[in-house]
């Protein structure tokens, strides 16, 4: 039959040529535009020699700066910058200068690879993460008396110590870290994930690494340093602008005052604007649909009942008012999604391994058989080396499950006795339902680039502080687990974009897996003694009006003081609109996964909706701004779009992240930008000209 | 011996073929590149018939509307944008719509042409310049009453009446004209000047009636309307946040505060950016230099010099202080370049004549002299074609000097009729000199965009003004003796910007003077009545912090009031500075003279240079960036930049042109931007934001 067929088909040897020339030209396309292919004959080091003591050292130094840096931002805004980036390109820098110095006095034993590089990175991004997940500028600085003297109370305090701080650290920060290993391959490889700051940070190493002579490869790297360029030279102009609150490129009123009012702006962010152009279209779009449904439609609806749902009083951050809305329904709709992929996943997994215990084919175990399945020929050379060595370096789930419960009964035994207001139940609870949040936060972060981690810190605020309860120290309680919630939920995202960055670096999972470790513990001691010299040094330190005010303190107190009252302190309906918002997550989820792919790309992700919910819409103007871009580009030149999008828009991110560094140093040195661009409606600028001119 | 060395060569037949080929290709290229190749077998029509009815039927509405429009300007604060552009979209606007509704009925017996379009555009513009060169907003409005009160004195006024109006305008504003003429060879022809504003008119309307099919000039359109859409978007983006002086990106510090408050500042201006990619690189740093030379280094010199060379108590625009040494050095180092190239173009103006009369060869005239040895065959089609057609229909030397004697002599039997303060030797005087300053507005205008007819204007207040005396009225002599400069010198710079249209549109220069006097004898009826309804309408027109303020006929009567003191109230030193840069401009010309081209090229063009010593730099940054681009773009792809920078660079004049005439009609009907986005030092943004928080 075979044979007819073909002898019915005849032999074209002219078509068969063209066939060759056109499998022959697709693969010099591919090659052309595979990175891996570039890296092709350099070899990958096994996983042990990924890990150098020149690593670790750098790592060390840069730690300490980073702390540094995320500290000050901490005590002073409480808002941190990503600085995976910065870290990629110090760690760099340094490693590079250090074997160039080697290798002129013939000592070098080793070449700098981009795979330690990657290592370099996780190790300082786990260690100054800790700077913030240690709640410096909110939790922990909230237990502390000069904080409740601002407050209401000054009973639930705890006098802060270096030795039970590093104590503490200890106890919870390395939870995170196991939690994070069994996701790793649901998220990046199942799931295919963005994380566009890990993805920009491996584009960023890969391009300084990439041996020379590659044609694509020189391009995307000029492109990619030609908006770096571009982005940093504008994070630099846009800060001379921003003398004071409310200044500058980041506050432009771009749609109009009332919109701005609203948080619809663009802010001229070219870090959201690469964000958006390697998030997938609907990502954008799902995250604008969220803003204009809760600052456009919701909030405004909500606001118009003031005095009727809520007391009309009440400052415009208290819980008991519209901002117990605002973080509550972007709660609820969050872990409706997170539940349901959560479940599915497990479902997804129960099955399998159901499947493959049936019928015993035990030679290959269960994320073997996941990955086998994918390693398709339909995939790309690079996915399928990357993939390749993702899973070879395994860190067995057996391993990583009895970490977690490991570490989760020494946390146990030992939190009571720092905290005497938290009892073990109270931290057996929250690690239960940890892991399932950690997924949420990662899945969310690997969609969007936000962690939203302090809002599950909120979230245990109110859950442990009301189940402690007022008379038994729930407000201290509330606040310690929010440290252990805040530090497993944002380990689990931070490290999931290094998970990244090492995919597209070739770096070993188990190299980075010790990197983290390492990483974790030279956190859990340098960023408390950082915090004490800030604290011994500024005596003043959280006092509103000074250099340091910490205004993320008594808002964390705040919270608490009101969480130890129980849900009935939120406002009328809130807890009503949460059960909607939490059912229509799942709904969308599952009407997304009915439709089939064709239809479900239409269909906003309810996760990426809900981010806005809370911090308003102005960077998802900015995403949606990168996806029309990329949009425009694809339409004029598709080839072009597809090869240099990514070098592009890891451009912008670094450049505007790097920028951070130097932004950081002067805000530390006490330089400060000269001239404020200000924003006022006729009428005040009127009123401001009399002022200014009397 | 020409023959051997023929031989000596050989002929080479392959050789040969394949200079054909380059010169096919050459021929290909040059076609491609060619603008009037694409219009090659569109017939042009003879001068009569360029004169249509409806050209002026739609120019005399065209006339009003901007009359209402450069009125408004002058009322409110005394500084029109040029309108050349709008008037040139508008006529094609509405002839098009015309001839479309005339051919859908048939009627139609003459298709629309370029050339009629550039005779609208040059009526409108002679009509509408009177509103500005009628002194409404200035000299005119500075002798009434209403003035005079807000002034030290109210002595020498002349109340105002719609009768003398009208006959002072029909006096002095033909003159002019005439005196254009015998310019006009000289500016466009001989001295190539770019008239940046002309040009980029020119290539809207070539655009707009280019014959389908033409594969360059598609391009060329396409980057035109998309630097128009990009320019007048922007216009319109940055109007929102114009609530209120100092306010919006025409104020950005760019540089710094410190660079701002010396008029260095990139003010976001499409329109001086296209400028810049149309004028030369050398003009631009000209400007720039001067720039320097001037806001960076004398003023704050002479600056340090208050109390002593001038008095320390004066305000700010006081002519006897600062303003003083702007004025009067640029005007200085102005008639040093102007006068220099004035003598140079008569000399050999003589030395050509003297040598034909000599020879007898008088069967050609001058002009086709100088004409027959440009159209050599060095010249591109393009510049062939339009030479041609631009020195076809002559309008005699004779008759235009006899005409500029015969409105002389007019004028001087008249005016003094109208104002009894100025004599006819005055006049006389003006008349005399007239056409040598009307040389240099127009060069200057040619090689930066600027007319500087008010600078002229200033001038004759003070020469005429202290010639008369204060005894004898000479503060209203020396305001009328502005009114007949200041008409004359800016119709030469505003008409020669129509003759480059009219150049590269092919069409005739008969035509265009007819156009120009029958605009021109519009605009006398026409602007005097819009004032006048203007004047009745609005009591309070002229009082400061009205709708009218009028700021600059406060600023008149007060120059000629210092004028009748004469040069002694100069303040110290400066008539020394004017005399050594009026004798360093001539020197620089010298020297450009004598090191020939390849070295001219780097030496700054003394009349560009003094352009910013009065209006500060922030326009000649604007066009440096221009320069720059055009530069780099040469750089990355030098036959791209050349076929397509003119079209970008008309697309960004025209756009912020044409977004004018929306922004006009926002003001006269009193919408106001929302927003004022301010610039603050940090220490002023310190006070206002305790100013708003209280």
């Amino acid at each position: 039959m075979g044979k007819n067929e073909g002898e019915e088909n005849g032999f074209d040897p002219e078509n068969h040529n063209q066939e060759e020339e056109e499998d022959k030209k697709k693969h010099l396309k591919e090659e052309e535009l595979s990175v891996e292919r570039i890296f092709e004959n350099q070899e990958v080091p096994s996983w042990r020699k990924q890990l150098t003591v020149r690593a670790f050292v750098v790592s060390f130094v840069l730690s300490i700066l980073f702390s540094f840096i995320v500290m000050k931002f901490n005590l002073t805004t409480g808002i941190i910058p990503s600085l995976n980036v910065s870290a990629g390109l110090l760690g760099f820098f340094f490693v590079n200068t250090w074997t160039k110095l080697l290798q002129k006095s013939g000592l070098l034993r080793q070449p700098f690879t981009r795979q330690e590089n990657t290592v370099i990175q996780t190790c300082v991004v786990a260690s100054s993460g800790i700077s913030f997940s240690g709640g410096y500028g909110n939790y922990l600085f909230a237990m502390s008396e000069r904080i409740a003297k601002q407050s209401t109370d000054t009973l639930d305090i705890k006098k802060l110590s270096l030795g039970w701080m590093i104590g503490f650290l200890f106890a919870v920060s390395f939870l995170g870290l196991f939690s994070v290993v069994p996701l790793r391959k649901i998220m990046i490889i199942d799931f295919k994930l963005t994380y566009p700051s890990g993805t920009a940070t491996a584009h960023l190493i890969n391009s300084f690494q990439t041996p020379q002579g590659a044609k694509l490869a020189k391009k995307q790297v000029r492109e990619l340093g030609k908006f770096f360029t571009i982005s940093f030279l504008w994070g630099f102009f846009q800060w001379f602008y921003t003398a004071g609150e409310n200044c500058g490129f980041a506050n432009f009123p771009s749609l109009g005052l009332k919109a701005y009012d609203s948080k619809f702006y663009f802010d001229f962010s070219t870090t959201y604007v690469g964000v958006g152009m390697i998030c997938p279209h609907i990502i954008n779009i799902s995250l604008l649909v969220g803003g204009i449904l809760s600052w456009g439609l919701m909030w405004p609806l909500i606001g118009d009942r003031k005095g009727d749902w809520y007391p009309a009083d009440l400052s415009s951050d208290s819980f008991s008012g519209l901002q117990g809305y605002k973080v509550f329904i972007a709660i609820a709709l969050i872990l409706g999604d997170g539940l349901y992929n959560f479940l599915k996943v497990l479902s997804q997994t129960i099955v399998g391994l159901s499947h493959q215990l049936r019928y015993k084919d035990a030679s290959s175990g269960l994320p073997v058989a996941d990955h086998s399945s994918l390693v398709s020929s339909r995939l790309s050379y690079d996915d399928k080396r990357r993939t390749q060595l993702f899973l070879k370096d395994q860190i067995p789930t057996l391993f990583a499950v009895g970490g977690y419960v490991a570490i989760a009964a020494i946390a146990m035994a030992i939190l009571p006795h720092i905290f005497h207001q938290l009892k073990w139940y109270h931290i057996l609870v929250i690690y239960i339902f940890a892991p399932t949040l950690a997924f949420c936060n990662a899945y969310g972060c690997g969609l969007t680039d936000w962690s939203l981690g302090s809002t599950y810190g909120k979230l245990s605020i109110f859950i442990i502080g009301a189940w402690a309860g007022a008379s038994h120290g729930g407000v201290l309680a509330g606040l310690a687990a929010c440290g252990v919630m805040m530090n497993i939920v944002s380990t689990a995202s931070d490290l999931m974009q290094d998970f990244k960055t090492g995919y597209l670096t070739l770096a070993s999972p188990r190299s980075m897996f010790v990197s983290q470790i390492i990483g974790t513990a030279m956190g859990c001691v340098i960023s408390p003694c950082v915090f004490w010299l800030f604290y011994k040094a500024f005596d003043d330190l959280g006092q509103p009006g000074s250099q340091y005010p910490t205004p993320y303190a008594v808002v964390y107190r705040n919270m608490a003081l009101l969480g130890v009252k129980g849900f009935s302190s939120l406002p009328k309906n809130c807890l009503l609109l949460c059960y909607v918002f939490f059912g229509g997550a799942i709904m969308i989820n599952l009407i997304r996964d009915l439709v089939g792919k064709k239809w479900a790309r239409f269909i906003p992700v309810p996760m990426a909706m809900a981010i806005p919910f809370y911090l308003g819409s102005y960077f998802a103007i900015d995403m949606c701004v990168g996806s029309l871009i990329l949009f425009v580009w694809g339409k004029i030149n598709k080839a072009k779009a597809d090869a240099l999008a990514p070098a592009v828009a890891s451009g912008l991110i670094c450049g505007d992240g790097i920028w951070t560094l130097p932004a950081s140093i002067f805000a530390l040195a006490g330089v400060k930008p000269p001239i404020c661009m200000k924003f006022l409606s006729r009428g005040n600028n009127a009123k401001v000209d009399k002022f200014l001119g009397s």
